[in-house]
């Protein structure tokens, strides 16, 4: 498996030219909602003109649902654009990582020639970070990478704890990037977000992504908050027209859509419970308890490698994310997968008692 | 108006409510190809997977266009992405614009941290270069951003000029970026492309729009051309997702739309030389003779500014590219149009009668 190789691959073709079963991609199992599958539709004809430059409406929608004034915000062609953008404007240095999470962080931080130190969380203690050492890990760092909730361990951290963090770097040349990219799926986030703090803490930037939580991963949509001076800096940083026209539209129609934000979040509650519970222990299989949209699986107890018990899905038609190439997993003992509909869950129950 | 300001922006709704006629963006008058409206209607569905990593079709689709083997191959959000890609990849320090030229490769620059030289070029000798003097501004840079076409004066470098030129650069540490966005207008390009020499020249980048002669800017889709080493330096740059799905296959669709493709030059071929015919020396204005599908008028003539003649224009419906903030250009004389069909070029010339 190549080091930065994800998941969500559906692109290689099943012998029987059936669809895969895709649990390899944290993406809201409800689908896209037909509002925005009916602005994308409208908006084809569209599409022989260049993209606001502006994005005034997408910025607007933004402002209304995330409650941030739109001379804080940097939109991107899909979150991980902004990892990228981030890291080449300000040129850290030394990256700290707590990990395992997702890998663009490191693979932004490399190509923007940082070097990568990596912060080991304890899988004992569902991977959260232990603030004592990490307080003491801190100085070897210009530049920290949080996921929020975590992928793919799916732990928090609460706001109370960054804020905290926040006034340890206080003063120091210390940059903070939260990836808020799963929060949305919480059915609150007050507990959790810092994207209102940009301006308090300046060193603090905080992405969101628009394509999980709305279902499309294919048109690319996220935005990062930052205080207006980094903002502005980010945004000369990239053209003008990164988000397309459609994904505009998209996430105009998502962001308005507050029956499909209601729905998901209530379903994503009742049936990650669930899966995890038919789950847990099941052929000697571990879970993590799951914060939001997937979950983290130790196969070991199945005796199988996490590369076979991949392979062995595949053969059924089921993808799932072989956690193999994570930095701070064991390269062999972990599985990700998404929570989808309760049926196609039980299809993955059903196949794991087959294995 | 402001500095890095573009056309194209028809977001700015009239006061009758009616569309724009906008002659102030360069794109394929004939609008989308049905096969393109085609492919992205039927790809909506899928925009809930992530678009494939390795663009295959896409590729593939591209080298069998363009003769350019795949492993040479960097992906883009459109062309535009790709200046800030390279400049923010390869850092050089001094950048050397002939001018005026497209404002993006400033902007690029700046946004990398590299200094603009630039290298005036004579509109009494059409916006040519002159080989002599530019050799010797040469030894300035460390990177050289070339548009051919040029945009927004039309003029053109042979393939010959550009050899000379790489022979010239060999063995000094100098980049040569050459901007062929435009190229596609033209019934053959092999006067021209430079995109064959990149492994020859290995300190040569070629970038190409697939927005403009296809008529989706909206969509977002670019490509660039490099030898292997920098292509694989290039695509470790940036995430694996930055051509959206819709734009990948609308990309496949066009590039084997060959009706469309010979029909658009054709077309162009045919009636940017009767629109220069009818618009030239009308009214005093002096129009450059255009390559491809946009023209560069001196407007000087009508005792009018840029600023004027535009808005003049604006009030009519119409919206022409001020060339106001071009590096370059007098910053009062000079409007760009794009070559529109016969009936709309037509009715630009009718509102320059009523001015």
């Amino acid at each position: 498996m190549n080091k930065f190789e994800h998941g969500g691959n559906i692109y290689a073709a099943r012998d029987n030219g059936e669809a895969w079963l895709d649990f390899s991609a944290n993406v809201n199992p409800l689908g896209l909602s037909s509002a925005v599958y009916q602005s994308v539709s409208l908006g084809i004809k569209d599409v022989v003109h260049y993209p606001d430059p502006k994005a005034a409406e997408l910025k607007k929608a933004i402002e209304a649902c995330y409650n941030v004034p739109s001379y804080e915000l940097v939109l991107g062609n899909g979150a991980s654009e902004l990892f990228y953008l981030f890291l080449q404007t300000v040129r850290p240095r030394n990256v700290l990582l707590p990990v395992p999470s997702f890998s663009e962080y490191e693979r932004a931080a490399l190509a923007a020639r940082a070097k990568v130190n990596c912060f080991q969380m304890d899988p004992d203690d569902n991977f959260r970070i232990d603030w004592d050492s990490f307080m003491g890990a801190l100085a070897v760092a210009d530049c920290i990478i949080l996921g929020n909730p975590n992928n793919p361990t799916g732990s928090l951290i609460t706001r109370n704890e960054l804020v905290h963090l926040l006034d340890e770097m206080r003063g120091g040349h210390q940059w903070l990037v939260v990836d808020e990219s799963f929060l949305d799926f919480l059915p609150y986030d007050s507990r959790y977000t810092v994207r209102d703090l940009v301006e308090e803490y300046p060193n603090l930037f905080v992405i969101q992504s628009l394509t999980k939580f709305y279902a499309l991963p294919g048109l690319r949509l996220g935005f990062g908050v930052a205080c207006p001076m980094l903002a502005k800096k980010l945004n000369a940083g990239k053209d003008v027209w990164n988000v397309n026209l459609l994904a505009q539209k998209a996430g105009v129609a998502a962001l308005n859509d507050k029956e499909y934000q209601q729905h998901s979040r209530k379903f994503i509650a009742e049936e990650r419970q669930r899966f995890f519970e038919r789950i847990n222990g099941r052929k000697g299989i571990r879970a993590y308890p799951p914060s939001v949209n997937f979950m983290l699986l130790d196969v070991r107890g199945t005796g199988l490698t996490s590369s076979e018990f991949t392979q062995r899905l595949r053969e059924k038609g089921i993808l799932v994310r072989d956690c193999a190439n994570y930095l701070g997993l064991d390269g062999e003992s972990y599985v990700r997968v998404a929570i989808r509909q309760s049926a196609e869950n039980d299809r993955l129950i059903d196949a794991l008692e087959e294995l």
